[in-house]
């Protein structure tokens, strides 16, 4: 029988580039399942409903976490985002390793409702640089690069709930760590069916 | 403060390849230090002692495990081997993460002193590619190899107390996932200081 799937969540402050790894990782690794999530935000020109997101109105997003079916979910300036729970267990059932991206706040809900995951902190090489790509990236306002490295420090603390720290100072390096944790974690003794070998 | 260094042990039945996957690993990576073993078999041709072996007498030897100087020791046709313990030791010290590749009668006395180190098995791809592999070197005779392929399905149970398992059904792959191995454990959150970030 196969083993199955395993959960792995990426994670770290806003700007941190954890997005950034998330594709350089697919690119890399064709054997991975990347969780879709859900979101009342209405959809930005080109993406598309189940690959980038799946769109939901007020009631069914509504609906979906009256169900508990929902991983994490959160509200971000009137608009509701969350994990659905059935798409990445049928994934998990199927075998099938999961890779998550999420902010802090939802990884810390994922981990309460599946220990077993496998949560990597990605972390600023330094507030500084952190701060310098917020600005860069150009969709942030002033205030609200302000009000999110303020967070950043806060957020920094809970690195320490996570499995695995990989500091993003050279990006290459840091998806090259990442999938390490990827390819090491699936060698780990518990993953490994010795009845069968 | 520097973390203090990783003791990383490769292992697995005889002929499974570990020590080709040790030799491809310190090509790779160049912050690894290998742990050498003492022995009191005399010098082959072109072996130089405090590299290849630490050459003793009988006397130094029995000194040394009196002195409860070796992380483990083994007497094979009439010669003894053992891992120095302090030689090891000093380099964790250090922070220098030192590599030890053991069979797995050792790897368990290691594993009872130091129980902290990441313990990694090389896993058989099956018995018949193994015994392949244990006449292709010529270097046994055999009754040599029927002995040891006996021993080896009674050995291939300790895998159950190993963090890791990789299985050589393919040496670069196999190189690949110990490198990862590697890799992800230096990023696990136990090694990672968060107070100096």
């Amino acid at each position: 029988m196969r083993r199955r799937g395993i959960l792995f969540v990426i994670s770290g402050p806003s700007g941190v580039g954890k997005g950034t790894i998330r594709e350089a990782l697919l690119k890399r690794m064709d054997d991975l399942k990347v969780s879709i999530s859900a979101t009342t935000r209405p959809p930005r020109p080109g993406e598309v409903d189940g690959k980038d997101y799946f769109f939901l109105n007020q009631e069914q997003f509504k609906k979906m976490i009256e169900e508990d079916n929902f991983l994490e979910w959160a509200k971000v300036y009137q608009n509701l985002y969350g994990t659905p729970r059935d798409f990445v267990l049928e994934n998990l059932e199927k075998g099938q390793d999961v890779l998550l991206e999420i902010d802090i706040q939802g990884a810390m809900q994922v981990k309460n409702k599946m220990p077993e995951g496998v949560f990597i902190f990605i972390y600023p090489p330094d507030i500084a640089t952190l701060s310098k790509r917020l600005c860069g990236r150009g969709k942030d306002s002033i205030e609200s690069i302000k009000h999110r490295l303020a967070a950043c420090e806060e957020e920094l603390k809970h690195a320490k709930y996570y499995d695995y720290v990989v500091v993003n100072d050279d990006l290459d390096v840091a998806v090259k760590k990442t999938e390490a944790i990827i390819i090491a974690e699936r060698c780990r003794i518990k993953y490994i069916d010795l009845e069968v070998m």
